[in-house]
């Protein structure tokens, strides 16, 4: 559960709704327009269609479940398998961590491949490049996911001012025969698209593409010192120098901790 | 057949009907405007043949039949492949690629001509050197290809934008002698160039740009994959290795059911 | 000449003059403005004087030329030259290149000096870092003329906002005191200058700026296939190696009918 | 103290300040919209505790503190410190350097770990590389602090668009009933939210955010130039070269009163 | 004397004079507002003290001066000293450059430390990584010098932007109050500080960042020719050599008379 997220929604709903409850004295209806709902809606969901491939549109549900509850690992829990991992390597030869490595199989793949390969004794270098390889199609994939809500944040206020346009060129045309009640609706009605399109953008789409970049680079760095720290066992160097060279990637803050823990 | 891009157009294409008959009651009339027409759709043509060579221009068509239709394979593919062609190399040595690359030449004339250098034993950094660069190359086609679309983009709601205000001076220039149906009329047909100009950016040349540039992504992401392989099977990898390194460019799902299979 | 340049600027040009000639029925005095005309045109002057260095300003004319007709060599042309030449290098040997070389000074200077130095007998790297340098060099001039046009495509309209603007603060002011149509009047000049900075931005700078920028890396390409060939002709490569370095660089389409002639 | 930051702030908040008295005669309520502050405000804490991970939050109170209190040495004291300790290195041997060490280990942890591991003779390639992971870990920490002010300064008028949009929708709703002085103060209260997203943006989060990015680049300079001397110390290096190597990173001005002193 | 600057300032100048005549005939006091100076003035200089370090501030009449006065030499210049230069050594051995050297102190630093290293036989690699590194320096101080305009463009028409809507929010509440003629002046003061806004980023500060930037680039280009000139001088090429290797920087036109004169 990724209790940030959680909280940004709630405040962001609590203060929509009041607000929306101050303007329209609870008539509620006033903000529905199904010119908005049909371009906005309609409008971002045929644009992801329309840019997206197939199989990336069918990945969307794992989005949402992403920005909603954390996955992987923090940096410092990181650091602290790295460093019991090196310890046992030291300790018992670094064949002792084929039973740490069946365990990781489920939970973090990436870094029992790579203690796998260590194990093998695949050569530094070829390591170094698989693991390499697997972080950059991994930032690939993450940018796809990305790219969903970016296309509607883009999108959304654009089809939104579709709506209002529309809207507009039907009121400008009863100019002479409307009452000022009804042109006053109708803008109301023409203005209501532009303001999906900004809830869309602003309070949906934009944070949650930019948590998933957020993510993404986390995750990057915790594969960036795992990848280290195998290398590190690899050539058997004292477990210190392999915690210097991931306590690097770390926050000073958190750093203190875990050198007293070392 | 590209059934994302189809949907996607025929959700748009809905969304954008229905709302344009609810707001005009079915006087679709209300929303044509030459001048619109002529400056949105004159505009973006006038743009593209000044911003664009003529060669550019002459591969437009190509351009959006690759919208609509799925071309090349998926990594899936390319890894399937790949795995059945080092499989082969391995046991009956290289040479037995020879029928093989005949066939590829048609399908796939990248990887046909990898495999050809592979065979004829050009050395590895000469296949990377010279793949690499069609692979640059291709990046660079690709990137002409998705800027139509990205002028038209840009600068089709600039050209709407004209319009409307060459419409919204020639109704000032009326203000004191026209009556407010006259001017409310003159202001609904200034207004349509921009709504042509927001529909052509955010409903047309946007997601299909947008497409484009996805497909050429992936399209790298293969043949960096095809590369990969082809230096591998050269170098009498073991299947696995092989596989290993093409393994790192796919998601980790489609991963599983190839492992089971290799 | 550039055929597409100048298909481009007659559509656009005819366009907006139906456009115009629509909305005022040829009373096309009702879209003079001086406040726009200095606005905008001079505005945009004064600002490339001010962002621009003197010796960048005197080349401006060069670049309008540049863009109304095509310089330099199709791809395709480079590599028949280049095949040309390597053929010629591999029967004769390298020095009956000289007479070649004498032909080129005029037309292809970059060329001439490369070939001039294989001849020569200098060092590939050294051939590689001078004419890679001379490539990144004529980068740098492309860019600063590109950026003259995208100075106005920025500014032009920035100008046009401040003409209107003052034309709105002049009307404001006269609001309790003049007429319905004076107002009216004031209105549609203020206006002007706005549509001058469109018209400036997205039909004139902005495409010819893009244009400039894709010859630009026409030119790039061309140079760097010519920078491969030499190189591959001083190693004595045999003429198909040769062909298919410069091979990567072109489209696939216009290949096959190289590849057939070759 | 960071003396610019508060004259800044001083400065911007007297200009607002006469302008809110000025435009309200004192009645500063006219200002006040708890639609406008639940929007800007509360939009953007929801929108910074969607996008950013929690432990990213935590530390905003810290971000505030750097921006308004000086952290860090200039780079002639880096200069300075790193010349005097050349210097002693240069005299009494590197070992000379442990009392210096334990001094730096609070103040610049960073230079003590770098110069730790010269006196430990930690070869040059390795220093390097630790000490540059830890400039880019640094560099990552510093853009996730500065990202919490971008992402107000970009969704900060987006809410407060919102709010505008709303209070509008309420407006135009009863522009047939309500009396002209009621719908200017609708429509006063409407345009507040966009008035407080404006100042939110470019009073406050902008150039916080713009200053947190000139201080990391500062702080990277820095530790590059630490960096640079501490593995010409190790080297041996005669003190004017290691100060030559430093000098490269500071301007001319304050280079003549150090090469003087030098 | 940058003539170039000096022209763009008047014909801006005289063009927004005339524009303001024009409208206001005469009467510009309609174009004060006290409230647009302190939002645009005051707001600026807020942000820019609020954005940079104290020490960047200090440099800002510096930055003006560089905007107006030309400083620094022309790529020719540059090219016939490095000429010059490498005849004589080739003449009279390198140490003959050591008088040259002195006079290069005052006038051209870079130069005589790059020189002075040469002649001192301080190896290749070291020189190119201190002069590069000494580049990489001077580009980071210009991009400060740059950022200070960069800011103002910026956040000027944000707080333009802040004063127009604090006028509007009082003229609304006023809506039902004042009558035309004080809710037209009241208008017409708040768009003026939109307008010093759109003239502050257009008109000054924009160009103005834009020349600094341009100037930048052909300072770094400068030195990049000279330290080519002084490695070929080094390491005794015919001069020949050296003058290729800088030309390769500089336009085909001016290249021309150098070579004739060469």
């Amino acid at each position: 559960m990724d209790k940030a997220s959680l909280i940004g929604v709630l405040i962001g709903s609590i203060c929509l709704g009041i607000v929306f409850f101050e303007v329209s004295h609870g008539h509620f209806m006033m903000f529905f327009s199904l010119e908005g709902v049909l371009m906005v809606g309609g409008g971002s969901i045929s644009v992801t269609f329309m840019a997206l491939p197939m199989h990336a549109m069918k990945q969307v549900p794992g989005y949402i479940k992403k920005f909603m509850f954390q996955k992987g690992k923090s940096a410092v829990e990181v650091v602290q398998t790295m460093s019991m991992l090196g310890e046992k390597a030291r300790r018992d030869g670094i064949l002792a961590l084929e039973p740490e490595i069946e365990k990781l199989q489920g939970t973090d793949p990436f870094l029992a491949s790579g203690l796998r390969m260590a194990v093998d004794g695949v050569d530094p270098d070829g390591i170094e490049s698989t693991l390499r390889m697997e972080i950059m199609a991994m930032t690939e994939r993450h940018k796809a996911g990305k790219k969903f809500f970016d296309l509607i944040k883009l999108y959304g206020p654009g089809y939104g001012l579709v709506g209002t346009l529309v809207g507009q060129v039907g009121m400008f045309g009863n100019l002479a025969t409307a009452d000022i009640g009804t042109l006053g609706h109708m803008l109301a009605v023409a203005v209501v698209a532009t303001l999906y399109g900004a809830i869309v953008a602003n309070a949906i789409a934009g944070p949650i593409g930019d948590k998933l970049g957020i993510r993404s680079s986390e995750e990057i760095l915790n594969r960036e010192m795992a990848l280290q720290a195998v290398l590190s066992i690899q050539a058997g160097d004292n477990p210190r120098v392999t915690l210097d060279r991931m306590l690097a990637f770390i926050p000073a803050v958190q750093r203190k901790t875990l050198k007293v823990a070392a």
